[in-house]
């Protein structure tokens, strides 16, 4: 597994020049150079740090940073070189691109790959040590396979898709471009579909694919399930964190992000630029509006028809004794005897 | 990774073969002939489709299929051919795996497989470049080790059991017959097994290993743990999701089904034909009765007597505003002083 | 994929000798001598077995064990050879060690290993077939890397670690001594770290790494994130079931324990000797103080100052029909008037 240092890591910056780049105002020393990033309450003067979340806002006395990324209405008490945005956590993203020296590997494929000699692999392809490709899969320009990832026989990977290390790429996966797919995952494994049948379960055969919209990113040991009948679907921008669960003939819309745990049962279809907090999710064939925001532990389980609202059911932690109490009153009350108003059907929610 | 295409796949069937192949009331046109499957609402006349879910019954009378695999009482509405089932869903399985045009690994062990060789390997075996197979590995007449996949020494192996890639099977494990295992699934890894020291953790030794009975299915990402001392079993025809946990010395029984993110804590004793929707599981050492069910977001934390029995715990999502304003009025439900009658002890649930 | 047996596992054991290497009181024939482990209902003459769960206290009178190691005041009722210890588990857990016969890799690299020129590799280290081992790494005495793991350039791998097979470790991760990582574990991987751009998401880059401190396990299949700026730390002594998720720059205590779907989001400071139950967690850029307990199905979102508290937050399930009961209550107390007393900030915790 041969590597590159990647050829952004440069030295340092100069303070102007950053902010030239990247649309900042800067405010104090332009020859100042940076070669780092860093936190706020840990940066020396070598690196540049960000203010974005208030809980930070303390530190900021304090700071021995080179350069801070902040508001405007913070700029007054950074007793260092300013560099303002109007969103100072993306000017950081943005600007820590120059500062990342993590190796990449170099294209060329590897004597210990596999690599099918039917298989298109396209310019500039790494094909790490380890990693296999099958017949008839395509490999676009600048891919990158690393190590031990599985690309079944008639996969497309889209140029600048990166396979970080032990993926699994099923037949019938269509990556677009810079698709980025982290340790562990697997695209397009079988859909969970049984059917009883007289002596025990029988399998749905799992017919379609997974496409995979451009710029999206799939987490470490994520699933997205093919389809049963037709292909499951992301549209471009989908952020996918780790731990997240996809099921067969799901339709998720551009932008929309999950968290670790996620879990969208089959079938269901999701809106545009939603968000999925940590451990939430949705089950029932049901569709959810663009815009929508589910918290944390959170399971939806009927349509959600208006865009942007948010919807929420988990439970914040309490003291032991005050929640076996919370419980205890919990069942008291499923308990009492219902008046003369109250309906069966208004209990089977 | 050579493949040969599925050798059920083949151009196209009469409408009259599918009827007496698979016993089922041919309503129609028997010399039509069908290639495919296809969606209720997508089918168009090359291809046979299925009505099993009430929610899909309006797109009954617009559909343009060759053929609707559907429910007596649904036949009269239907526009196109029909094929009567008793129940269509498992019809619809069954016909469709004539239809799975998805590529197989072609038998033979690939130059850029590991195979040790003290490892016992039947007729027709498929072993995939980058799979390793250990010492001692007995594996079964027809099987198929894809790609990426770990087979450590002494693994049994029943014969047509296919793991897919990248699947990890620790030594001690025993697949039954025909056991699919799906991408990056781990069986046999050491159970959560640690006692307190005087110096920290203790690691208890894991010595069992894992039984997997005939037909069982494993999804991606998922985990079956190796017993403490004895086996971890899953009997005949156990149906596992993706991110699942089976944790150490459980014993599941025949044809029981868990959907993605079930959780099952050490030594729980699970009977047949159970169901486990997604997010739920069990914990504490109990045991469940056969034909028990337990709802999305549940989990069982006593033993379950009452076969057929269906269990639940789960929150549908709300509002954010209507769940936080229930979350105050269980908190204030907790803070209550007790009345008279109330004891300690009805507290303690 | 060579492998010798365990070099700890002899044929058998004599009473008296076990009593002495442990500092156990030994209550029968010092003579007799056992070569496995069992449960307390199956262990024969040949087995020792321990009794230490109050649950199977029952099955002490019938036991033919050739001795149980239980506590003291168990010792009278125990009809066979004892062995009395403070804590029976621990003084089991040790004695496990003994009979354990399961294959370790032998020293060596395999022929189907990939090991890069430029990687360090210490005296007794087993590389396993498929595994790849980049530029740079420095993999510690004694180390065994199983058959699929990645360990991608500059890792470093302390002496005595053992990846079980397909781990994955990706560049800038540093794991202590003997730590244990089982297969399919993601150690490095990116946070999920994203910033809303004008024309969708930007990703933040991730440029910390993970520091995994000496003895600490990892189960199948969980992942622990590279920091977004600096590491993601575990101290030593961390014990991590499968599919848990660490979040970037979480810094867990030394002794510290998660049962399996724990899920720790970002930036998450956890103290020493805490215990995680199983689907519990933490968000919220929160701290947790020393010895906390969060019981199963909880998710704690603030921080939890109190040393040795326990928190709690899951439902147990119920019979479907009291659950709804319940569920359609806590729907009818969030809308019920507010009284006089109640502000609206109470309702917004």
């Amino acid at each position: 597994m041969s590597t590159i240092p990647n050829p952004n890591a440069v030295a340092s910056h100069a303070l102007a020049d950053l902010a030239e780049r990247f649309g900042l105002e800067l405010r104090g020393d332009g020859d100042h150079r940076v070669a780092s990033v860093a936190t706020l309450g840990e940066a020396g003067p070598g690196a540049v740090t960000f203010l974005a979340n208030r809980a930070y806002r303390p530190q900021l006395a304090e700071t021995r940073a080179g350069a801070v990324i902040l508001r405007e209405a913070d700029a007054a008490d950074c007793p260092v070189n300013v560099l303002v945005a109007g969103d100072p956590y993306l000017a950081y993203a943005r600007i820590a691109t120059l500062f990342d020296p993590r190796p990449v590997p170099s294209p060329g494929i590897d004597p210990a790959a596999s690599v099918h000699e039917a298989a298109v692999i396209g310019q500039d392809v790494a094909v790490c040590a380890g990693a296999v490709v099958g017949s008839g899969a395509i490999i676009g320009d600048g891919a990158i396979i690393g190590p031990g990832c599985v690309v079944a026989p008639g996969v497309t990977l889209g140029a600048g898709s990166h396979l970080v290390a032990n993926v699994t790429l099923c037949d019938g996966v269509r990556l677009g471009l810079r698709v980025l797919v982290h340790p562990g995952a697997v695209i397009g494994a079988d859909g969970f579909g049984i059917a009883r049948g007289p002596e025990g379960w029988e399998k749905v055969p799992q017919l379609g694919g997974v496409v995979v919209g451009d710029d999206c990113e799939i987490g470490a040991n994520s699933c997205i399930d093919r389809g049963a009948i037709g292909d499951t679907v992301l549209e471009a921008d989908v952020r996918i964190d780790n731990h997240v669960q996809i099921g067969h003939n799901c339709h998720v819309g551009a932008h929309t992000a999950m968290a670790a745990f996620t879990g969208i049962s089959g079938s269901t279809r999701i809106g545009r630029n939603c968000l999925f907090a940590g451990r939430s999710g949705a089950y029932g064939h049901i569709e959810i509006a663009d815009g929508v925001t589910v918290s944390a532990m959170t399971m939806v389980s009927k349509d959600i028809t208006e865009p942007g609202s948010t919807w929420s059911g988990g439970i914040p932690a309490r003291p032991l004794r005050e929640w076996q109490r919370s419980l205890a009153q919990l069942s008291r009350l499923a308990k009492k005897r219902r008046g003369p108003h109250q309906t069966k059907g208004k209990n089977n929610e």
